[in-house]
């Protein structure tokens, strides 16, 4: 199968693929949304290409952190980094489910399969000692305090007398079941990896791999995968139908396509805004830097057009040269 | 790898494996159990064995509801069967990373790996009427009234005045992922998959494969995978050293060995209780009928001496003479 197969993809999807800021995130809600992601992938399967999936985990994060919360006392909280690894299985289950039935749909046979994935991190990674990614809800200043206390989380003000949780987001430096899905996608399995950047693990020196409470960023994280795989295309799909630089000025100017070096200047520039457009356009240098293919390319583009972005007529295209 | 081995284990953990009736049952707690059946797992892998692990889900399912019911109206529950792909990542992770780290401190390298397993039940399997399998917590009869109100939940009185929640146990009919675990078993990997059972799905003819809110057992769920992987030995790790017949009688006996006629002949005879024992030599029953290996056969043992078991120092031997 894979000997025949157009091209290997992987597939970031962004949070919109699964969750609506219109809608209150239940799990026949997420059902839906999921099923017309599932549509767009499958366009790009039946065109003859394999897909690799990855995933964001942002909201049900959160949501399983409420849950923590409000069973408090009641019952022992799940840490971050196993919530991670639930939200692997659960969303996992909806993705591969619903992707599997739309290509059934289309007279395919094949099961899409999840893979549970752990990400080994560097224990001294800068990020330890400033924690700065979001995770779970808005805390007032007095309960911010409580929470700094008996949990030792770090909490930042996101506005006035608006508190978050804040974890560390390590750089990605090992996909340590690379070599299952490496197997998995050598014959032509459709697999869904690295949900929600995968679950963080440091390699301590005495207890060896231990989880760790950070979040990793799903598209750096992608962008190793991608590499490890040698994929030709990783495909970042989200909300925005292409790439901006001086966004909201006068001289914004959307992009069909940018090359590695545009997008290293523009990065170090600070054209685009950390935690949305920033881990995209450094996840795309990252795998491009890292390719040995010399085709490989990045497209950034919307969901529900995900056949026209990698065909080019929407979305940005990040390239070599 | 997988050339090399001595044989091929389908090992299913009981819930002794990771939890203990004397403590909370607690995250730090679960990782402390895990390390500890890690132990008794790698000495098989390191006899020349290759594992592939299922685990039931027991008390995690429980813990797992009474955060949804803790969590009621603050934010939406999840279903009976995506809390169990959720809990097949969580305890995936921690049973993969505790074996994996006791295997590396052997010098070894492999990762253990976890694959979401979703199982096929028949839509009109006989327990869909007669849901018999309890899950969660206690209820008073006022509460249990409400639920079965509010939620459309099956209750079954379990003793005067106390009700729990029962959900269908189907039997399973397929693994939806095998070919992906065949593939990584012939590579020679050590896979967890149908954790809880399996995520049971049903075929409907209009909307294709869905979750459904049942249990599957573990132990049946376990034969089946070992049947379809052509396994030499499914093991049923316990608390038990041996399986008795009339239990508690002056007449008890301990098994060092049984065959296929004599577990069939003791089942119909309602000499193992349902729930208990009756699966697990169901499940050696299953097994045995459906494998074509004439040397297959399976051991149910105290998860402590595993490698004791299988050798025969210990626990139940059951083959088909």
């Amino acid at each position: 199968m894979a000997a025949q197969r157009k091209s290997l993809i992987v597939v970031a999807l962004g949070g919109n693929a699964i969750s609506r800021a219109d809608q209150e995130g239940n799990v026949s809600e997420q059902f839906e949304n999921s099923r017309h992601t599932a549509r767009a992938l499958a366009e790009l399967i039946q065109e003859g290409h394999q897909l690799v999936i990855t995933h964001g985990n942002g909201p049900q994060i959160g949501n399983f952190l409420l849950r923590n919360e409000a069973a408090a006392g009641l019952i022992y909280p799940l840490p971050m980094e196993v919530a991670v690894a639930h939200v692997q299985g659960g969303m996992g289950f909806m993705i591969g489910q619903t992707l599997t039935n739309e290509l059934h749909a289309h007279g395919r046979r094949e099961i899409v399969t999840t893979i549970i994935t752990t990400v080994l991190v560097d224990r001294d990674d800068p990020s330890f000692a400033n924690p700065t990614k979001p995770v779970g809800r808005v805390f007032a200043k007095g309960e911010a305090a409580k929470y700094a206390k008996s949990e030792g989380w770090a909490m930042k003000e996101i506005s006035p007398g608006q508190f978050r949780r804040v974890v560390p987001s390590p750089l990605p430096r090992h996909i340590m079941e690379i070599d299952t899905i490496r197997r998995a996608v050598a014959a032509g399995e459709t697999i869904i990896a690295c949900g929600g950047g995968g679950i963080p693990v440091i390699r301590d020196p005495h207890k060896g791999l231990m989880g760790t409470a950070a979040v990793i960023d799903k598209d750096l994280a992608s962008a190793l995968l991608a590499a490890e795989l040698e994929a030709d295309t990783m495909m970042i799909l989200t909300a925005v139908d292409r790439v901006s630089i001086n966004f909201g000025k006068p001289e914004e100017r959307t992009l069909e396509t940018m090359t590695v070096a545009e997008a290293k200047r523009w990065l170090a520039e600070g054209q685009f805004p950390a935690g949305s457009m920033g881990p995209k356009i450094q996840g795309a240098v990252d795998f491009l830097e890292a390719s040995k293919k010399p085709h490989a390319a990045v497209v950034i583009g919307p969901l529900e057009h995900a056949a026209d972005a990698l065909a080019g007529r929407v979305g940005t295209r990040i390239a070599r040269h």
